[in-house]
């Protein structure tokens, strides 16, 4: 038996759907880190990365295997192939996993025939769609000035559909979708309803701006998109409920996609760890580090202590939520449940989080000035990790505390 | 299906073996939490307590069912089932542990067969002697101005045996014990080497100081044991190889036993979360704090993080050595891997701790003055977690930060 | 010039007054640290340690010198004074603070010509008192289950005066007070104010309980006092506004014996570092430590660290208090001076608060197993160090982020 | 009088000459704020900004007044003057202090008349050309793969003067610079020793590259500086000692220097943190917080706690320098004393470099998204400010911990 201990190195997916998503991507690992450098230097957009990997199949990998997919169903899968390519260029893991995470409930809703009930919006043509590469996906949500709950997009009941009109940031992976997946508020006789639309980015008046300028990321594409007057039809919207009220499902929804988006996290902080080990180890390196020093062994301990304490308890998380995501159909749970996987996925995200930025320190740390340079990877992984403070799966991000200490006193 | 989400919640064990034993604690909770505030005061062996445990058969939880005991075979269950006592008494649930943790290698040894090829002591009339409530053990290792690999206490070649001299410090459950597990220096002709033996307290020359007088622990039992000219049979002492070397297979030991460990301080976390969040929302709660404030919102938030980190990492870690545990012989892995094993359970081992010295922190801040009383279980638990920072699985615990960078290093 | 880096080495008084007082207290060090021993272990007041402290004129510090005292004036100097007594004993370092806190403020009222004023209870003669040796003063102010804001203990207009009813807690030093300062809730024909009174310990009705049993400060004399029916002439107590508004003299008076308390964890955290470093380079060690493990350097270092952030952010906050206390009269000061007071005592504590207790885990640990023994000084200390998260300068202290983030917010 | 908690708000100038200079920097504030923003994105040399400032008399500050400067003697007026320069620009204010640091040096030899002595460089007329404004200093020290004792630009005896070749890196200033005054290996007859010499920009054989693209400080100008064939007359260079040989001058010097750099470390975390509030509390904020939620309030008290540490520690050390700087002459002092206050500064810049850290996540936080985008002053700062880990007061960093372990063990 193979040495297995699952702290002491990367995550391993759990299954063999999985073990090949990331094989496809560990095989593109150069290319990837290599575009990462360019775009992030030159802060575009990195579409041949992405290209890559839709063309090695990663981006239908939730797709079931009938449907030209990888049959990937576990969120613990996804999260280890975002990880994965995070090692390389956690701009395009980021894209990538807002697609993914997409197209996994897409596959999940039509794995529980919930796609024919009314009260679900995706389509197993959808899932079709994505296994032939024909489509990419943008989670547009975010607003300037709004939070999750609260938002300015409105469709309005018109004669031949719905009408859009509004304009979304933070939309990554937006200059290569060919389709954009909305949250919205949608008016019509009986009121305003919180809405979800599928909107084809050839639909007339959209406008992908392509002018994200982070801090980080550089490469993910997060830019602004415009949609003007934007006609979609009655059935690629669906009314989701009223207007304003925080309901479970939509808890279920942002727990989920928060868990898996930690992938991103803790790839980075692989990646800078691994750097750390191998340059000071290096024969080459411009200025050895004694590594005797009292420093470097703390600092190297205090990483491994990090990298640990991430993946075992992302590990045990993804574990929680797969027990209860492959069982049961999405947006039926009770509050308490959607509450206590918001609370979960919130707790487990400030751990990765701190986690990943502990390391990154440590790494830059044992670097040295190399480190400081605007281009070196570590530099990088310094700039991008930072974006986990304005991606927690709680909104507003504020009142995080708040909402996991209010579930805690209500136990 | 019912809600279970492993990390918002006690972590449960992993088999029935494991849920019974747990429940037969369960069971005992209010007992063993009033001896604990007793025993504690006044300084003495929590003996009725250990009785209540051995009677209920706890302490046979790892025996083989057909000899007697409860049949938990996984790590995991007995870190649960040391959890548990640890919510009622830390001081118990140490002394447990260090039987059970023999009783559980024991019954190892025995299910591969092990006990009846060169190079193992322990027996399989032992677990009989556990399984009818004949044998309780204690671990005697720790000695005064010694570390773990460089012991003073010597077995000497004698013509009926070996005649054991020493002393022994930190023997939690001394006073009930019926045997001792001892490491020692065994010395004949062949010069010194590192040897176990098993040496029944009723042995004369064996003398149990029962001093023990900690800051915390306080009901363990975990005073001295002299050896005074103990005459222990040939059979009883295994010589395990030259004097003064770290051989992979005592590594494993101390790993495996540090890492199930965490239960006491996992307990005990979780009873100091759980007793500050009822003291908060009691109405007749002597001083009702204010549940708006900012304060008290992080601190019960920042409980809920580290009990988070510290399940999932403790439980993805058991799950890991678990894995290996049921399909492999004791003491036949390699360096790496006892490395590996020991590097993993000194980083969770610090996790745990770490988490628990924070959430009876904020516990305590959270229950107002009343906490600092001498008697309350906060003041215990604040007394009672501190050990963990003596009982680190590497030893000597100033080395562990340059173990985990070498192994690190050498990956 | 002598070497004099404040900050490597503790900080010395400000004035020959604060000099003698410390030489005062070092000469009887050893003395103080002997019963701190005992006393702490039965869990009694250290009398001998006050009376031997009283007998050498430290408790009569602040007294001016023509009226037997030594002249303090510095709130810098009193802190000295108290945290050279807490490198013995942190109990009667408490205890003392107490006392001469409240001698300090009525020098100063005297100082300012106040005590002849209307709205300011302290008599000259007090100060005499005190500089005889006649006077030992008990601040009696906390109430099981009410704030700072909100007491229970009432005075209640009477033909003779007023008559006292209700039950102090933590009133350190009471065992051996003469006179105890109480804050309390005049009820007269005009309805409820705050008050502060001055009690003689002999005026009948009052019972000193003498009944600490706290976690640490076990030396402290920090029992409850209990006032039935006592009769306290009209001068001896001053209305000092209506009930239930916090005005800007009490968050100074807070403010500023909140900052000076700030000693007694300076000098625990100071002797822990000392004793640490002693054991690790004490040749009779009975288990010497290799200093250079990596642990050991970081711990030593992080100690160093903690200290002098400590030192420097105290000395700096008690230059800044002093230039504002010797120029200015008690209670006179605008609403923003006391609230930018009380942030900076706020601040400050935490800062001294969470450098004692890193300073006291480092210590612990570079000890080893000796310092977890029930009687070891810093298993004292650890207890002891506890205190001062029940003893912030604001109250109800899981308010104080508000206060901060409010006063930050306004500035 | 005014208010004046000094913890409470910007630390200011300890005298006139300091007042003087910092309202000279507060004058130009807008311009260097605006500067900033345009050279950080850009990654040019703030070359404006330096003019400006040298335009002012600030890069005259340490001059006496009757050679034309201001006359600054204080290393704490240094930091102060360094820190209000950060507010609006990091870049400049490292480059700004590597110029005042060596300017307050040549002043500090000039007043106590060292510059006539042997074994001293420095010389009055430099100060005359700087405070003509005809002298602007680049500190060529760093360079690529060589720590600070021990580095490979050399200098060789030749027939008119020393030869200089070599390449130093992080040379900040240097496009600005008239002057560089380096650390360099002499080698003649009787073998290697420590140097330092003044190089004339305009000297032949001297490149400046111009090259500095870090991830921060991009404005800074700390590029690197070529030396070929450098002829440089004899008086120029000052053979300091044998090569190797770490003595205490270089330590009090080094000391003294990374004191007075935290300056710019706290005005970044001031102008953090007062951005933080500004936006908070701005009705036109795009996104308004609630600055009720526990993660708000909880964090702008943090923030306030960390300046609060960062402020005193470092008012406290600059007093303790300037005692004894003010009191003796460069380079006369005894090891204990050099080592003394490395440790302090080492010590003190650690304090101000975690706390600047916790300030600004806490004021992006805080933010939002908004503090993400590349150019926002708060990702700026967030770059700006990791250059502390590269530039600590020991050198090479990674054995810092050791040397304050191995100090405070030798007390």
């Amino acid at each position: 038996m193979p040495i297995s201990l699952s702290l002491n190195s990367e995550l391993r997916p759990a299954t063999t759907s999985g073990e090949q998503a990331v094989a496809a991507v560990a095989k593109l690992h150069d290319f990837l880190a290599e575009q990462a450098r360019v775009t992030d230097q030159e802060g575009r957009f990195a579409r041949d990365s992405v290209e890559a990997l839709a063309e090695a199949g990663v981006f239908a990998a939730t797709v079931p295997v009938e449907l030209g997919g990888l049959g990937v169903e576990r969120l613990h899968d996804l999260t280890m192939i975002t990880a994965r390519i995070a090692r390389a260029d956690a701009s395009v893991a980021v894209a990538y996993y807002m697609h993914i995470a997409l197209a996994w409930y897409f596959a999940r809703v039509v794995r529980f025939g919930a796609d024919t009930e009314p009260g679900y919006l995706p389509r197993r043509e959808w899932l079709e769609a994505i296994g032939e590469r024909r489509m990419l996906l943008c989670s547009a949500v975010a607003e300037r000035g709004a939070d999750y709950w609260n938002l300015a997009t409105t469709a309005t009941a018109s004669y031949n559909g719905w009408a859009v009109n509004g304009r979304k940031i933070l939309a990554s992976l937006s200059p290569a979708a060919t389709h954009f997946y909305c949250r919205l508020k949608a008016e019509r006789g009986d009121g305003a309803h919180l809405a979800s639309a599928m909107i084809p980015a050839d639909t007339p008046g959209v406008h992908v701006e392509d002018d994200w300028d982070g801090l980080g990321l550089r490469g993910s594409g997060s830019g602004s998109v415009v949609f003007s007057e934007c006609v979609v039809p009655e059935e690629a919207l669906l009314v989701r409920g009223p207007w304003g009220k925080r309901d479970a499902g939509m808890l279920e929804g942002r727990a989920v996609s928060g868990m898996g988006l930690n992938g991103v996290y803790l790839g980075l902080a692989e990646a800078a760890r691994d750097l750390a080990l191998e340059t000071l180890s290096s024969p080459t390196s411009s200025r050895p580090r004694t590594t005797t020093a009292a420093g470097v062994r703390t600092a190297i301990a205090e990483m491994e202590i990090a990298l640990t304490a991430a993946r075992g308890t992302l590990a045990t998380a993804l574990q929680d939520f797969d027990s209860y995501l492959l069982l049961n159909k999405p947006q039926v749970l009770t509050d308490d449940m959607s509450r206590a996987m918001m609370k979960e996925s919130q707790s487990v995200s400030l751990i990765v989080e701190r986690a990943a930025v502990a390391v990154i320190d440590h790494a830059m740390r044992l670097t040295g000035g190399a480190g400081y340079h605007a281009r070196h990877p570590l530099a990088r992984a310094y700039r991008d990790v930072r974006a986990a403070a304005y991606m927690p799966p709680y909104s507003p991000p504020e009142e995080a505390a708040d909402f996991i200490a209010e579930t805690a006193l209500s136990d």
